[in-house]
């Protein structure tokens, strides 16, 4: 999209849109050229801001017509550089479209559009006796769209099950402008292939959501958060499938390596927080319900399984304001780890009981390569966040193929456990290049057959998931 | 196939897979040529009975090359016709693959073949405290892998889930005969598109299911059964969407009008079963859970609540027979049913507080065409079964236009609702011709594209889903 083309496509924008919901200023096309992802910066050349369906419709007509890419994004809270305008093109602002339709209380249902931010929805349902369970760390900022394009977890999955989980139906604007819905607003469906859940996590390269329809359930009434150091972070990691072996199944289950509790510390204040030599690692755990004293009696049972699995200690939160300071803690680790070295996160999971192998293979992996590591993650999913930080590494080690191929050596042992490379934050950019560790040759061509299906002029936030030849 | 191509075909078959596991016997290709479903018989050329993932893989090639028809099917305990070899060919018996190859209570996951059974499955989890949730009424002689095909349901569906909701990762056999995996052994999963879901509830029209891993949860340890009996049909539909906004979730929410429940008390016996004058229909209900006493409360808060909006009385089950008694004649709902009269099955699902619209809607277009029907499901997932009932229809009306007319005016309806053709039978043979109430023209072509990509031969169970022109 250069010279004369340009100018054609950004005068139609505008006369599509009006002059305010296009925009080529240069700290708008900055502030579009990057996610949260560590060292990544693609300008667009455009930035489009529409406000109803229809707009995206016309904006993808257009972008069909002058075979531009286009690139969705709202929060730009990714971690895998999903939401990066790679290619350059249209950056999709999908800010605007951002109401709670209806929610609806007879039905248990919402419909909201992508815009909306996962924690004003959660409030808005709260508000009502209902929840809507997926709660990624980023949900004060992270909107239900990206939510959807990654198909985000967060703590409470572990119980609950991630955004697929609750997706009923959703509202598509195809690569070529045409609007669909995926399924129906119903509970169950064995009508046609399954439509919806292929454009959930597909990271905004299949179409763009447009309205997402979503099932809610009640609201727990009683909740119960525990904290519990460990002298050794493979023994932290081994307690969690010892957990649910004993049938208890908690609504928040986090593992953190030292360090990234202290780091986070920094940020976030916490009374008493057990940091002491001779600590490892924590689990932060949760059970909930709707009744008191089972909910009393099971976090019980959580506390006994932890400390014959090797728990120094089971603090129990002893207030509403501790319990938030926990979960503000948890949440924090991301950040903290960031501001504190350069870093790369991989997403890696694995069957939960092969928690304190992943562990070790990480750390084996490390000494070999020559980085050191932070890892913290929703272990009770087996999904393991490994912050790689350079510390001692060199510039040429850091940026060439060592360490990409140390990932590389980790992915294989991850896939060989009967993991993957991402469990909640997408393939995006990053991890596109260890695709094939994951896919067979014949997943791959099945996979960009479809890509090719719905998306035959590659428009649509192209230059993700797949490896490029 | 015909004439020499069907005897070289049959000759490399046998060669393939030895002489006992290939078959054209009369009685084996009529057994072949039906499922449960209404009214149809379509005569396979020959059957074959493959033992291992290999096995299938090597049919699939042989197929290709002779461009062959091939429907996977095991117990034929289908309602659409999904498992009818409607174009001939080969049915590919799958009952020799049933072997349950894993049950990890590590990871409470486990890997099974197609052919198992449902209730082997789950008694085998059950004996080690741990529960498969979905459990269609033909539990005791579906299979995991006619599950996977049509996403099947059951009671459970309400509070666990239905099958999609349990399945990680597929073994697949492509229609060109080569094995992929479909995801991996995780229970998150962000990595590229959704194929695993994609052949959930594909009707085996994408490729052969030949392993299944699945997630498992624990198994409640209580449970309480109830039956409520209602003055009105109408009120007992509308008491379903009041007891979730209570903030209950019954892991059982079924409704029954009188006939449904009156003949299939010929069958199974049932004590002080509640059929007096007056009844017009009844939800049988269940809660289940860890702890006793919260089971308890919310068995309580169950029937207060179905009390306050119609029930004219809420027995509670006194013992395990007793439930199991209960159970059991929900159960034969279906079949007794069947028994009683010429009868055509409509799966109809719609957001759950529809549903005393949908039963009106189904009575007064029964009145407008001359039809009567006998209506049961699944009432906490919106899944209504209509089964409409010959009587007194012309054989011209009801096997002409006249019936077809009055079920599409139904599907149109439930559509309108937010409803779908089908909650878990799936579409196969009978409601192909009723999909484009469903799909958009535009779905419809997307859908028919995944088919072409991924079977473009269309060898792989043709003549289902998608009307033909």
């Amino acid at each position: 999209m250069i010279g004369q083309d340009k100018n054609q496509l950004l005068s139609e924008l505008m006369e599509l849109l009006g002059q305010d919901h296009v925009s080529i200023k240069e700290d708008t096309l900055e502030a579009f050229s990057h996610d949260e992802t560590e060292d990544l910066t693609y300008l667009p050349q455009v930035v489009a801001f529409p406000r109803h369906t229809e707009d995206v419709s016309a904006i993808m007509k257009l972008a069909s017509k002058h075979q531009v890419p286009v690139t969705p994004s709202a929060a730009r809270t990714g971690l895998a550089g999903g939401a990066i305008p790679v290619k350059g093109g249209i950056a999709l602002s999908m800010k605007h479209l951002n109401r709670i339709l209806d929610i609806d209380q007879d039905n248990s249902q919402a419909i909201v559009e992508p815009g909306v931010i996962n924690q004003v929805f959660q409030e808005a349902c709260m508000a009502l006796g209902l929840m809507y369970p997926p709660d990624p760390s980023s949900w004060g900022t992270s909107t239900m769209g990206g939510n959807v394009a990654t198909n985000a977890g967060g703590p409470r999955a572990v119980k609950y099950g991630v955004t697929a989980a609750y997706i009923l139906n959703l509202e598509v604007v195809l690569p070529n402008g045409d609007i669909i819905w995926t399924g129906a607003n119903t509970l169950k469906n064995s009508t046609g292939y399954n439509l919806t859940q292929l454009f959930v996590g597909s990271e905004g390269t299949l179409g763009v959501v447009t309205k997402i329809v979503c099932r809610l359930i009640p609201q727990p009434r009683h909740r119960f958060t525990l904290l519990a150091p460990f002298a050794s972070a493979e023994a932290a990691c081994a307690a969690v499938s010892k957990v649910f072996q004993a049938g208890i199944t908690p609504s928040g289950m986090e593992f953190m390596e030292i360090d990234a509790i202290t780091w986070a510390a920094k940020y976030v204040k916490v009374d008493n927080l057990p940091l002491g030599d001779g600590v490892e690692a924590h689990l932060l755990m949760e059970v909930d319900g709707l009744d008191e004293e089972a909910v009393m009696k099971e976090a019980e049972a959580l506390a006994a399984v932890v400390e014959s699995h090797g728990a120094l200690d089971v603090l129990f939160a002893q207030s509403h304001k501790e319990r938030e300071a926990l979960w503000k803690l948890r949440r924090a680790v991301g950040e903290a780890v960031k501001s504190h070295s350069v870093y790369k996160e991989e997403d890696t999971v694995v069957p939960r009981a092969k928690l304190p192998e992943l562990l070790q293979t990480v750390k084996s992996i490390g000494k070999a390569y020559g980085f050191q590591s932070v890892c913290y993650g929703h272990a009770g999913d087996g999904n393991l966040h490994v912050n790689i930080i350079k510390g001692d590494m060199s510039d040429a080690d850091w940026h060439g193929n060592k360490l990409k191929q140390g990932i590389r050596e980790l992915f294989q042992e991850v896939v060989a456990m009967g993991g993957t490379l991402s469990g909640e934050h997408g393939i995006g950019l990053v991890q596109k290049d260890y695709l094939d560790i994951a896919f067979s040759k014949t997943v791959m061509q099945l996979q960009q057959g479809i890509k090719g299906l719905l998306d035959p002029l590659n428009i649509m936030n192209p230059g993700k998931i797949f490896p490029e030849a």
